[in-house]
């Protein structure tokens, strides 16, 4: 049987991939409201500042700072009010010294008035006068023009991700339309003569295809478009077919199963064939997933990962999803926030290898509210409802040979 | 000006409001493809074994185990090659004594076999023989029926989020339609008598409805479908009948703006007018959004959050997506995840207050790829754009009275 001649570590593996990869980002314009998590194509530019006017930042009174020194609790200072800012409007009366008027939160500052006093340091005496215990400072409770954003400011870089916030700085310049680049499509094939479609009744050598939809759910959750194929035969020429179609129609294309060595794993040569450059990855140092097909084919990323499915998922989630995100065209990410716990058992690992294990975390009330504890779920390795009872993966890196109970560790969420 | 009488700790209006509520869920069935970040309404039965039958792990030879017993790279052993199980069939043959069968990964185990050899370990010396270099025990390389999952076993308890994993279980047993609770629908009601939508030119005083669309992009990513209404103005006529059909379509509603406690802050009224019991609690402990409003009308909350847009999304993620969660009927949750970095200023805050603040994540390369810095985005509170610049926010406990440079933080990412 022919073994894998070297195995590359998964870091130096996506790298490799990666540093060849070259993507052809198409642009769409979709409405603001509904870019939620797109990654914007071209940055964009405030057409006027924000906020448009200057306006209180509290219920009180818009008045002309100077006129309130030395006002205290034991010495009142007074105030002529002359009218009400309504929200919305342009008072139509500006501020000389000795008066004041009425304004609320977000109301546009009077001609004339340079602080507001919160409402709390003051009370009508009279019919249209204030008695006040405090100074306010010039500018005090007052947001100015500009100050969020300016006119021409660049208020969202090309390649970021948008968020509830950018979305609602869009919002309120009036940007309800915006560029971002297309979401990927990632093709997916599952391939094996024992396969079949989980509406089929099983019979005695039957399985049914769990690899299409688990990757599909992954590549939705990443933020991408995942296009099921046809199961496939353990055939050539059926494998080739496949891949030119889903190549044609997508912006990278994942294969399971067939990727090993055995004279039966057909995926290296498919991609091969449909190369230039082919397969640039075969073997990756880790556990589960060492038959894993980093390649190429006419630009776009074809990766070839083992059939089991538990090992398609952790292996799509370390190679297909960091692609995705490169296409994506987002310049700024940051790893998966992770949830701190510590483990409850020892975990051998061979050293040289990186290793995944599946967790469940429990939660240590006897402790505190925020203590956790991470403990390994043992099985073999390939039985879907091993991952599906698990919280989350922690990593052992290469340089370990494994970890200790009590040890912290930082538990992937999935 | 009426002040608040007292102000409640964030976990414990929370819990307030927690403890009056009991939800009305209503189930709907989901095809198991489309069911990614739904929560399971019952539990899931296994309708037959996983797998379904004994099968190989690897590529070799099926054996009986004792006919290997003593073989080593010095001493091999023989066995004659009786046939090969194609995958997804069952075998035409048996195994006895001295016999072996090829068979590749997740083929049937044929009958009398009971363990499998694997390739590298053997090589065929003439037609239909093969000579091996080890033993194998009984069961190696196997898995047999029911391992992962017996029939009749609970593989999907109820009050589970639906992940990848969990639907490719479901297929793997053939469960292509799911029972899931019905996704939360969250009204959004924005006030304000200075309010446009975002569509309309600005005119001085008047501010485009920003938090209607953060808000309503903050329930989609939390897994619920926002209803947005038509901007109020502040008038209590208009807030009541927009709060009833709010209501009567929605299965919790959000007001924003109006939260307050001056004359023309009309949330808490309105709340009122629709309850009982209406307003359970007015004014948390916390900063930005110290006044907020939890309420139940007819069984259903009413959150009344700050009209500033920073403080109404922050507030929100606090109270609006917990209800929501336990709307959902999610049995199992974990805080979110957050990535440790360490704070760059100092940062003070007053004793008996939760503050929550905005930060940028600066990677520091200088020491290694998974150092993070946590620099701190001064700035007013209210700007749209002070919030879209952050990466997340970092919490500082009312036992605090502020936060060190270099001391280690938690960053909730948004």
């Amino acid at each position: 049987m022919p073994e894998f001649l070297e195995l590359i570590p998964p870091q130096e593996a996506l790298k490799t991939l990666l540093n060849r990869y070259d993507p052809l980002r198409e642009v769409e314009i979709v409405a603001t409201e509904c870019a939620l998590g797109r990654i914007a194509s071209s940055s964009v530019i405030a057409p006027h500042p924000l906020p448009s006017f200057s306006k209180s930042t509290v219920d009180g009174y818009a008045v002309i700072a100077s006129d309130t020194y030395g006002a205290s609790e034991t010495l009142p200072g007074y105030l002529k009010v002359t009218g009400e800012v309504l929200m919305g409007a342009v008072p139509d009366f500006s501020l000389s010294s000795a008066l004041c008027a009425v304004i609320h939160t977000g109301g546009l500052l009077p001609e004339g008035a340079d602080a507001v006093l919160m409402l709390e340091y003051a009370q009508p005496v009279q019919e249209n006068e204030i008695e006040f215990y405090r100074s306010v400072a010039f500018g005090e409770n007052v947001i100015y023009v500009g100050e969020d954003v300016k006119s021409g400011q660049e208020v969202i870089p090309a390649g970021i991700r948008l968020r509830p916030a950018e979305i609602g700085g869009l919002m309120a310049l009036g940007i309800t339309k915006i560029n971002v680049f297309r979401k990927p499509k990632v093709g997916i094939i599952s391939s094996g003569d024992e396969l079949i479609t989980p509406d089929i009744n099983l019979t005695p050598g039957k399985v049914r295809d769990v690899n299409s939809y688990t990757l599909s759910a992954l590549v939705e959750s990443a933020g991408g478009v995942g296009m099921r194929y046809d199961i496939v035969p353990d055939q050539i020429d059926s494998m080739i077919a496949s891949l030119k179609v889903a190549l044609d129609e997508c912006d990278m294309v994942v294969i399971t199963a067939g990727s090993s060595t055995s004279t039966r794993d057909y995926t290296a040569q498919v991609i091969n064939q449909l190369g230039p450059p082919g397969v640039i990855v075969h073997g990756v140092n880790i556990k589960p997933g060492k038959p894993t097909i980093l390649g190429l084919c006419a630009g776009k990323p074809v990766i070839g990962l083992p059939g089991n499915p538990v090992s398609a998922l952790v292996i799509a989630s370390l190679f297909v999803v960091p692609v995705m995100e490169v296409f994506s065209g987002s310049h700024r990410s940051f790893p998966r926030p992770k949830l701190t716990a510590q483990l409850t058992k020892n975990l051998a690992s061979n050293a040289g290898r990186e290793d995944w294990v599946a967790v469940q975390i429990v939660m240590d009330e006897s402790i505190s509210s925020t203590y956790y504890l991470a403990e390994p779920i043992f099985g073999k390795s390939n039985l879907i409802f091993t991952l599906a009872r698990a919280d989350g993966l922690i990593q052992i890196s290469a340089d370990a040979t494994g970890l200790a109970a009590g040890d912290a560790v930082e538990v992937v969420m999935f």
